[in-house]
């Protein structure tokens, strides 16, 4: 019998996972909610209804799990733990300093509605999360470094697009090579925040904007840009649309360690991502981890999860035997 | 309380199990098991008493997991599945395609004995396998492709020691730069087996051998060398125990995929390893293991099971709420 799916929150991630369904044939996407009004939605799949969240209660039977496709910054806080009461549900919160308020919240409603609940689910928090603590406990006498990019950072292009005189913006955050290259290269370096990653922007000005001024507003911004050397380049809307319109993402994460009766064997573990569409990507690890939740549930367990607590075996819809046969 | 090991098999795999264990505060190596004389080993550890083999059954409530250290080709087939039936055990078993058979066999045993046992942990079986695996589940419409080395094959050494000749000799197997650049460029190319590896050789050949002979018997060998492009090269015992005492291994893992709603969008997932000491990294692995092993039995597991029905959380000496707080 399919897992069957519905959507909240109809963005870049909600699309994401509409489409990704399509690559999983024991999945089936059964309603999408929506806090607009349903009729200005026009899916991608044919046949899939949108109703108002609000009438998402009449809905509890129709399917096994609930992809909460909002923002972490607002959306999620309150979305996660009110929908854990009545169904299985899936976020992809990623504010990591809130993270155990948050899992305590969905815990308790999930627990109190015996539903089952996986937050911080994607790539980062999500498959690097992984990749860390596998590598930290296989080698326990080690050094971290985690690189990302290149990949467009949401949060930076937002504030280039608040400087005055900016009509649009994208940015890119950019691992430094050599940085990267002393790391794979197991010379453990001590790194600061200019050393790890540079910023590279592209900017539409408006009409008679002081270009100077922004670039200078840009460089110097507290938090954002002011610790990283930072590129300007400045493109008309045309160039912006032709070149800068995908949301690529990815990164690096190392782990590197000794072993030996002096330390004298060393160790590199490297997980690196490329990705073309970010939230495409995130939709691809939600749907994997749906197949797991609906699992899990059905196995009687309840409360919240992180992909820490989730076997690998879970994500798969081969069988335990095939997998050994053929993955192991 | 620690978590007690005992090592059965003292070569290089337990040797680096031994050295592992000091890099795990939580955990304490109380025996040392072997099939040759006790006497004739000699351990680096102060203090832990080696007993025969034979003596085991003796010891049972000396420890919480058997740490069976033996080859693939002979010692595990036999001991995995005789000792799961009196203690948790772990191996390294890396025949691919007998893993079916050995699971079988050693999930009745430990069932019947009321024990937990994990099966072809390491790197490959191992961490390659939970690489593969993720990212099959997270990128369903793509291609696999895992490239070794560099590293020493002790498959092909010992091949290249048995010709004729050849006094000593050490094969290193090289992933091709080109095939991994395409790869990493999202090329998908279609790879040769002679496309992927090259095999180099170091060969420290007999007085008067026949330098020629040596160098076509290795390059012609059937499944070992003649679908290669392979290197050898003749160098002095001196050499040899110079620059190639080591044990380095290592690989790549990728899964190229792509998603979209015309497949538009590309994604690289990539998993490296590099190992300056195949069997201290396997040690580390399956010492990471015994700690998930110790913990699931005290919840009452039973039976056997490989590194995709172990949640990552199991593998850690962190609590689940201090998982979440650092490394989520």
């Amino acid at each position: 019998m399919s897992i069957r799916l519905a959507i909240l929150g109809y963005g870049n991630l909600g699309r994401g996972v509409e489409l990704a369904v399509r690559q999983n044939p024991d999945m089936e996407l059964v309603a999408v909610f929506t806090r607009r009004a349903p009729e200005a939605l026009k899916l991608q799949t044919e046949g899939v209804p949108v109703y108002s969240v609000d009438e998402i209660l009449a809905h509890k039977k129709d399917f096994d799990v609930l992809m909460i496709c909002g923002g972490s910054a607002t959306d999620l806080p309150e979305m996660t733990k009110k929908y854990a009461a009545d169904f299985c549900v899936i976020d992809s919160f990623d504010t990591h300093a809130n993270i155990p308020t948050h899992f305590a919240n969905v815990d308790a409603a999930a627990k109190a509605g015996g539903n089952l609940a996986l937050i911080s689910c994607g790539w980062d928090p999500g498959m690097f999360s992984i990749a860390r603590l596998y590598a930290n406990c296989i080698l326990p006498d080690g050094n971290d470094y985690t690189f990302w990019g290149k990949g467009v950072s949401q949060g930076h292009s937002d504030a280039i697009r608040r400087v005055e005189g900016v009509a649009n913006g994208k940015q890119y955050t950019v691992p430094v090579p050599a940085a990267l290259e002393a790391v794979r290269n197991g010379e453990n370096p001590e790194l600061t925040t200019r050393q790890k990653h540079t910023r590279v922007c592209y900017v539409v000005p408006k009409e008679g904007a002081d270009l100077a001024k922004i670039e200078n507003d840009i460089k110097t911004m507290p938090n954002y840009f002011s610790d990283y050397d930072t590129t300007v380049n400045f493109i008309s809307q045309e160039e912006f649309d032709r070149d800068h319109k995908g949301m690529p993402h990815g990164g690096f994460v190392f782990r590197t360690g000794k072993t030996g009766a002096n330390g004298e064997n060393k160790h590199i573990i490297e997980y690196r991502l490329q990705l073309d569409s970010n939230p495409d990507f995130t939709a691809s690890v939600l749907l994997a981890y749906a197949r797991a939740i609906v699992r899990m549930h059905k196995e009687g367990m309840t409360g919240c999860k992180t992909v820490f607590d989730i076997a690998p075996s879970y994500l798969s819809p081969l069988s335990a035997e095939e997998l050994r046969a053929h993955l192991l």
